[in-house]
């Protein structure tokens, strides 16, 4: 048995760009991430021929097909049916299933109505996944050399029942474990990481060498093939040496393991850095409005470094709360370093924090002049040794949000920076 | 020609889901809006056959194959190849795209490297769109009655390319308009819903009704097909009218028509109310770090009602800065609707604002007790007539982002009841 698995997602809301297909991405790391070879992702709608025919295609090239939505109560929830079909067994009552959804709807204190027990529906000889996030459970069936694995579509349901029941069931058939080390690089653009580590990538078999361009960084993914993850891991750690010793070396400013520490990588860096200097943070937002300290709120457990802040979109509270001088308003504007460094210096005041943090700056898409146009952003850190200040231009091509997340990572990397000096 | 649409996305970091497929989520929402029917999507990593064999498969189904990804300057990409392939047609360079290419960089101020031009080699006689939000150019090669649209793979240049280049091209092809209208229920669950409406999705052919459960609402999506966008919008309306008379309509708190509408439904709801009333607002938060004025903050133009808030995630913040009594914080706790109506009355004060609201709350993993579990939230909402509490307990199956989520959109629904009373 080769193992060779394939995503099939099932719901009319997908096709219509209504929900990001957010379960696929999920499932596919955790694929990788166990050794499961995935070459295709499908989705179709709620429609019972097309879905008939995904499987069918889908089980011509894959062992394992794992099928994610249209478990639900609803009428156009088809997924248990077709699969059913496809192994030639009927839908039974699963007894234990049923309980569960009784229970998960007492317990909630919601109504039960009576589609609510289809869901506990399974085809003939399935093995049931408790759902102890939701209320549809999740099926596994197996006939000759073929495996259909079904899992609720809400990631709230999807993402914990598959980490948590499906891939210790999965992880007994796979023989052999991938493992993946990134390097984060910020200030550097992928075509050039690409020229530099193109020597190595060409000679890089196992394990293989791969840039990604994100929105605010460049990563190199090094992926190893082994018997086991201590052997992965010391060929992924060679590797990266081999990698941190050409040019792209002094971009490099962290590394990750896993799909959230490669997420979060730019803000779990900050905050390892806080707390090496044992320096709690205080924040003053103009532009990004919070979305800064929200970053850091993500992270659990950072309450020892995070004391909060100040979202200072109106200027009054730019001058009531953070003590922005007047003057500096009037004479340079919100968005100056002046401004920025007076918003930095008032919130650590504010707030008793160690080191501060400000941006101010213009998000778009009006606001902008000539010379101060959209994407113009100023930022300001300020501890006991002095204020820093500095001014970013976004390419003038993004649009808010994007202007707002990259100002949020830029403000995070001259963090690190001055956290890492000397 | 029928028009029949699919999605082809090519990148092995899909297939390794290192990024979530947000392209194919946009693409899809714009063809169903321009009335293009799309019954499959289908992702291919960086691999030259697998790619040829969808592109065959997927041609084979549908008149119009849009590709994302691939179109990149490194040696994994392999889209233009593979169609140039398919169409049996070599690569030639476009110099209007080579001279954009090379205007690109010279603006960014960046270093091109040759890799770069590989950018400008497109499918003979392929139409050009040219890239105004990053480098690579977008294609659209016609023969027969198949067409090959191909965007590059970044969400900041594929979304504003097809909605800017690539949809007044196909618009022209589609005799046809779909416009669907948004109701948005609080409170209310999905299958309630659906055993509510049960008679008439039934009966619903076109326009057609459909229930979405998301996080924190349910939708109800009704969907016309027409000749024109205005015979549709009636349609829609007149079924609007029918489903409001149920028992779902007191759930309804607003409507929505564009996808961006429909994922900001309930802050642009908030926002129209606070404008209604000539309020402004601040905002206080604990758990949610900053989250709700971060929702806020990314609609444009809201500094009319957005003053700011005080991120108090630490209790010195709620006391020194917000002025939360020590004596609250001892006897009730930070997680109390006392300390939730002093954050909310102190932020008032603090920021001059019209109406304030507070969040705080045990957003988890840990710091949960038997009386204050993981997932109950305060909230309070103060104005001049006075402050109002309330406590949630979001289902403890809740992680800590979604508890942080629920919370805001809770509060945002307090401020819309209070900011709509008499």
């Amino acid at each position: 048995m080769s193992n060779i698995c394939e995503i099939l997602s099932v719901g009319t809301e997908l096709l219509l760009g209504d929900i990001v297909n957010t379960d696929t991405a999920f499932i596919a790391g955790r694929l990788a991430a166990l050794g499961f070879p995935s070459y295709r992702q499908t989705v179709v709608g709620d429609n019972d021929c097309r879905l008939a025919d995904a499987i069918r295609e889908g089980f011509s090239r894959a062992d394992i097909l794992i099928l994610t939505g249209g478990l639900g109560p609803t009428c156009d929830d088809i997924t248990k049916k077709a699969v059913a079909d496809y192994f030639g067994v009927p839908l039974v009552m699963d007894e234990d299933a049923k309980a569960d959804i009784e229970n998960y709807f007492r317990e909630m204190g919601r109504v039960m109505t009576e589609n609510n027990l289809l869901q506990a529906l399974v085809p003939e000889g399935s093995h049931v996944f408790p759902n102890r996030w939701g209320s549809a459970p999740g099926i596994a069936i197996t006939k000759g050399d073929k495996t259909a694995v079904l899992l609720p579509g809400p990631p709230s349901e999807c993402e914990p029942m598959f980490a948590n029941e499906v891939e210790p069931w999965l992880a007994e058939r796979s023989g052999c474990t991938l493992f993946s080390l990134n390097l984060h690089l910020y200030d550097i653009g992928e075509s050039r990481a690409e020229a530099i580590l193109k020597p190595i990538m060409e000679k890089a078999v196992n394990p293989s060498v791969a840039p990604y361009a994100c929105e605010h960084e460049v990563r190199i993914r090094i992926t190893a093939r082994g018997k086991t993850e201590e052997e992965c891991r010391l060929m992924c750690r060679e590797m990266a040496e081999t990698v941190l010793a050409t040019e792209v070396g002094p971009y490099c400013y962290t590394e990750s393991v896993t799909v959230w520490e490669s997420k979060n990588a730019i803000v779990l860096k900050l905050i390892e850095s806080l707390r090496n200097k044992k320096y709690t943070i205080g924040i003053a937002e103009s532009c990004t409005g919070g979305m800064f300290s929200t970053r850091m709120a993500d992270i659990p457990g950072v309450s020892d470094i995070l004391l909060g802040g100040v979202v200072a979109y109106d200027n009054r509270i730019k001058e009531q709360v953070l003590g922005v001088p007047g003057e500096i308003l009037e004479k340079y504007g919100a968005v100056s370093e002046e401004c920025a460094a007076a918003m930095a210096e008032g919130v650590r005041k504010v707030t008793g924090a160690d080191i501060a943090v400000s941006i101010t700056g213009i998000a778009g898409p009006d606001g902008g002049t000539e010379e101060k146009p959209v994407g113009m952003v100023c930022f300001a850190v300020s501890d006991e040794n002095g204020t820093a200040t500095e001014t970013a231009r976004f390419n003038r091509k993004a649009d808010r949000s994007k202007v707002r997340r990259l100002s949020v990572a830029r403000a995070m990397m001259m963090l690190i920076r001055r956290l890492n000096t000397k």
